[in-house]
């Protein structure tokens, strides 16, 4: 069994509104120390394989295919265990 | 500047009904090996302070009032910079 832990950004160049939204509602609560907020997803997956190298090549796949939106979005992950 | 990056994720006791469809989906795609999905959110705050220790205490804050919902979800997070 693996583990792989996704993350999924919204790239830099793009408007990230859920941010600016959580961004205005902490200043009104009076957290004016927080800058600029960008919010992604982040995706816990069990896999069960016992191949690194196989799983590397097929959550690459999963992220190109399924979870992330590359258009828009970046990702990045780990395996583990 | 600091850099706080925050990780929500559903406990483990709760269900969660996008990871389930994720899932479904990995597995139409032929993605067979994909075991149990748990789907949470990944939010970078830039902050405006240099006080580290003060830092902690306010992200804390911020989770335990707006961004974590304690009831079903748990967080963690780290201050980079």
């Amino acid at each position: 069994m693996l583990k792989a832990k996704v993350y999924v950004t919204i790239k830099q160049s793009v408007l990230d509104p859920q941010g600016v939204a959580v961004q205005g509602a902490l200043h009104s609560m009076g957290f004016h120390e927080v800058g600029s907020v960008r919010i992604g997803k982040y995706m816990e997956l069990q896999l069960d394989t016992e191949d690194r190298f196989e799983a590397e090549a097929r959550v690459k796949a999963m992220c190109e295919k399924l979870l992330a939106n590359t258009v828009v979005e970046d990702y990045r992950f780990e395996l583990e265990g």
